[in-house]
């Protein structure tokens, strides 16, 4: 059965959906949203969970998104259907292109995750920038890390613009949060290597130990890791800075690092 | 002399650097917008030349810009003082600090650029997000490129969010600007390698050549590098790709090339 059009901005579920840009409305639904034809195509593609398939059929002009919907609709998904305007009234896009979706969080129990050998994690305190944080998911999926470990204070990976930059990645990677204390417990349980990315301190990164299995742990874009995450540390890695600068984009600094671990892992499965 | 203060927005002075917004406003006057302590004190401290400090004496109220503003007099920059209202209706931040600048944009012609051996450069094409390209330089600053070349339709560096994403690096590195052909004669005449980073072609980035002297080619975020320009390179490099996603954003990538390149320098400086 197909629900009538919702021409009203003022409808329940059209406001439901508009709350999910605030982060506690996020968590209390455990949801997120997702704009856009790539980004929908990616959440469906990725078998993420969807509640609700926002469509405005005068909107979709392509014939690709018309194949998602009716991909959706063969999935049983629930369909909202609303007019040019109630999708602008949810859109943060200029030109919108009449597809977005609500998706179910998926966050696992960090004491539930097993570590294998060879496998790369992240884990994110203080990042502030959402956009950053989608960024680091996305060369987390690239360069074949397992997932990330949200601790703190970080943004929220299902923040608009962290599902954006992260161009599905917060869907295809595994995802869990903890506090600090957690964490150590989790990497020493494990086996893990807690390698830290600290300006100015330990090892150049290409002459660092990242262990059989690794977690990665990066801090803030102002203020790096405190002196107690590098105490918890069991190697800290410095990127060189030969310019004036002092410091990479924490995205950068992911990447540069990411790749270097997979770089061993590559040396240790030809030896 | 010190001008009264200024309490008007629609002061003539006001009124062109609220224009420096605009691209073609920069482009006309020569100069950029640059906001906030710490970025303000990057241009000071790099040696650009500010053609007018703005000051809301009643928003300052760190020591550190306080200094900052006595070295601006003592170096006999203009400095225009202006209310609360007017700094606001300037600044393009929330709770904004009380100091800002027009820079002068300091671009140098691509023909009279030597490239000495050991040297790297940026050169970019197409990138959208000014947030990027200001990324990318300060990649550049910290890994030790020399500078970049913006070609055709890339965003302009000097975009108020490429001005702040770069870190005070697009004062301190070389920035110069041409039509692609302009890029291959250059490239060709000074004897660097054009290698050009290309998802899914070339060598693995890290069995690559990038010769004495590099200019390392990016394409946009959207489309990558065009056909032709694939062809003109010396070199194709892709990185490795694991998961489902089919691409770095052109940030992150530039970084893992720029550092594979620092890399190299460096094991040829120790042979």
């Amino acid at each position: 059965m197909v629900e009538p059009l919702v021409t009203s901005t003022a409808n329940r579920r059209v406001r439901e959906i508009r709350a999910l840009r605030q982060r506690k409305h996020r968590e209390h639904a455990g949801l997120c949203y997702v704009e856009g034809i790539r980004a929908v195509g990616e959440a469906l593609g990725s078998g993420a969970s969807i509640e609700t398939l926002v469509v405005s059929p005068e909107l979709l002009t392509s014939d690709f998104a018309r194949g998602l919907v009716r991909r959706a609709r063969a999935q049983r998904v629930s369909i909202l259907e609303v007019s040019p305007a109630v999708f602008a009234s949810l859109s943060e896009r200029d030109g919108p292109q009449g597809l977005a979706a609500a998706v179910r969080q998926r966050w696992e129990r960090l004491d539930a995750i097993a570590v294998a050998p060879g496998e790369t994690w992240v884990a994110v305190d203080g990042i502030a920038d959402p956009g950053n944080l989608g960024t680091i998911l996305r060369t987390c999926d690239a360069s074949g890390a397992a997932g990330a470990v949200v601790l703190g204070d970080a943004t929220d990976p299902y923040d608009p613009a962290a599902v954006r930059a992260s161009m599905g990645a917060v869907f295809t990677r595994r995802l869990s949060r903890a506090s600090f204390r957690e964490l150590v417990d989790w990497v020493r349980a494990t086996g893990a290597r807690l390698v830290g990315s600290a300006e100015g301190g330990g090892h150049d990164y290409r002459d660092a130990d990242y262990g059989e299995a690794t977690v990665l742990l990066l801090g803030s874009e102002r203020e790096g890791l405190s002196a107690a995450q590098r105490e918890a540390c069991d190697e800290l890695v410095r990127i060189p800075m030969l310019g004036t600068a002092s410091s990479l984009n924490v995205a950068v600094a992911a990447g540069v690092l990411l790749y270097e671990v997979l770089r061993r892992r590559e040396r240790r499965a030809d030896a």
